[in-house]
């Protein structure tokens, strides 16, 4: 893989990710004649319940649903600019040119009842290729591993940003969960303060004296009714308690951080067990799924070794035509009432036919 | 207020609550042949988060966006029998026929890693009016009064449900976020288990020797800039940490664990700020905002010395025609990000002029 980090007309960072052999090298340069945006990122913490909540005012007027011919994240083409100045990419990173937390945010702290500071951090979009109409389950194994490495080296560059506290890479795929952009990407968030839902699982698993993901695996590898791949270093399976309609978790036999302490091979596994997944998901109504994939890592200060790197990978759809909505119970008293009972979803996954003939 | 107990052609309980001089005598028989639904709902405890969620799969198969004609919460007219036998209603309450939560369930629960139990618990379905067209907040002062009183009858009521532990009022309306029938309703839930919003509540307010609403309410009171409504017993603010575009807690001026603990003068006070609220939210866009209304109330059994009762009501829209969608972060790692400063909600909301002229 060959990377190469070249600068937006704005300033921002972009790098390519290269694993096509003979790949052109990337000069390219941004002809767009762009502003540098005003980040006017703020963080506060909500007195009632101790958790930090983001504002970032200036996200309201971001790109929103462009028609397929002015897509931001297609290479550029003659007369028309894009966020990737090259004409083609295998995997490009770059800054979100609309972020929720940024480098430049600045100020300290402000104690007090309602704590607040900068929404210092960093947000950064991830291109899975330059195909504009493709998805995530139909890459080659190739183009996943590359994918794979790409998040272990933004996870290591954003775990050294002053500030971060933990990395979430994640992709939201789908109309139904607000996708603005249908181009085949992702996103990776730099948070200034440990999530709090990671903070939960910590708390959990230090009152347990450790990461309880490896008795759920060793449980859920003996029930096997909710299991849905297996291959010599990941599980996947549907959690005996999950939250959503359609939720499965993707987790290493190997208790791991997070992504960069991956070994080559189990890298490689990852990809063809994802794959697997996500020929699946998308397979259980024959329809490209809408999903949520959210990897958990270890912060990157604190509770590293009671963390446990996994895939959470989840979706809105209760049935091929219904939305599971987050109303009263769920948004409101962060009660999960789910209408599909993760054996029955097992079954029905594990039954469906790969969408992409894996 | 009068109050009539009956029960539906399938043994759920019905309950009239009259407050129009000279309503009839709620005599009205159920005469549809309606099976005794069975109900599967199941609890699980997930084990690297410590949270219950439920799982209800014979909900999906509930009504479902029915056409207004066949409204199951509109009064029942010849030949066209509904939830409610009576041929008209001030303000109704029955048990919900597609429950999250029974009395019903049976069975104890099973420790282990993943503790499991039977769904027990009661959802019932609030009708604020006969009335298929109107809105809550185009409800008369006395009908919220009303309708406050009913809420506190049902939170004592449920409370004595043998395994209730916490007892949550709320209303979710609009499309937008998933509901179902359209005629002005509120639900109520008698959960098994303190939810683990309150949950989360209540470890913040043992840490702090005490509920922090009372230092939250006199610091808004003090700012000034996030109040939208102040009346002798009620404020109603923007919180400074809100996570949602609109959002609004209004908040009683005494430390009361529950709606039950209010006196009258309070519920009328309430009735008088709350329209006024709705009000506002309805005129922010000129249209009936999509809102969830949560009360938030003491558990049954546990931390009532460290609850505050009060009301949060917020919504998706985060633009006229847009809306917030809970994703990767929101979902995934419980981090709201808000397009929308709390301060400048608040400023609009003061100066929408209110749908209802008041």
């Amino acid at each position: 893989m060959r990377r190469t980090v070249r600068t937006l007309a704005d300033g921002r960072e972009i790098i390519y990710f290269d694993d096509t052999a003979g790949a052109p090298e990337r000069t390219a340069v941004d002809t767009r004649d762009l502003p540098r945006n005003e980040t006017r990122s703020e963080i506060r913490r909500d007195p009632l319940t101790g958790e930090w909540v983001a504002l970032a005012a200036h996200r309201q007027t971001r790109t929103y649903k462009p028609p397929a011919g002015l897509c931001p994240l297609c290479p550029t083409a003659p007369g028309r600019p894009t966020e990737v100045p090259e004409a083609e990419y295998d995997v490009v990173v770059f800054e979100n040119r609309f972020p929720s937390f940024s480098q430049h945010a600045v100020g300290a702290v402000e104690p007090g009842l309602v704590p607040r500071g900068p929404g210092v951090g960093r947000c950064e979009v991830v291109c899975f290729t330059s195909d504009h109409t493709t998805s995530f389950g139909a890459l080659s194994p190739q183009r996943v591993r590359t994918v794979v490495d790409v998040w272990a080296d933004r996870t290591t560059a954003l775990s050294a940003v002053p500030g971060v506290a933990q990395v979430f890479p994640f992709e939201n795929r789908g109309d139904e969960i607000g996708v603005t952009l249908s181009h085949p990407h992702g996103q990776i968030y730099g948070y200034p303060f440990v999530t709090p839902r990671t903070e939960r699982m910590l708390a959990v698993a230090e009152a347990a004296g450790g990461s309880v993901l490896g008795a759920v695996l060793a449980y859920e590898r003996a029930e096997g009714t909710r299991v849905i791949a297996e291959s010599a270093h990941w599980t996947a399976f549907v959690p005996a308690a999950a939250r959503w309609p359609v939720e499965v978790h993707v987790v290493p036999h190997r208790q791991v951080p997070d992504l960069p302490a991956l070994t080559p091979d189990e890298r490689d596994d990852f990809a063809q067990i994802y794959l697997r997944v996500l020929g699946h998901l998308d397979g259980l109504h024959d329809r490209e799924l809408p999903y949520i994939a959210a990897w958990h890592q270890a912060p990157v200060h604190v509770g590293r070794e009671l963390s446990w790197l996994h895939l959470e990978v989840f979706s809105v759809l209760r049935a091929a035509d219904k939305l599971k909505y987050l109303a009263g119970s769920e948004s409101g008293m962060a009660v999960w009432i789910n209408d599909v009972t993760p054996e029955d979803l097992a079954a029905r996954l594990r039954s469906a036919p790969s969408r992409y003939g894996r």
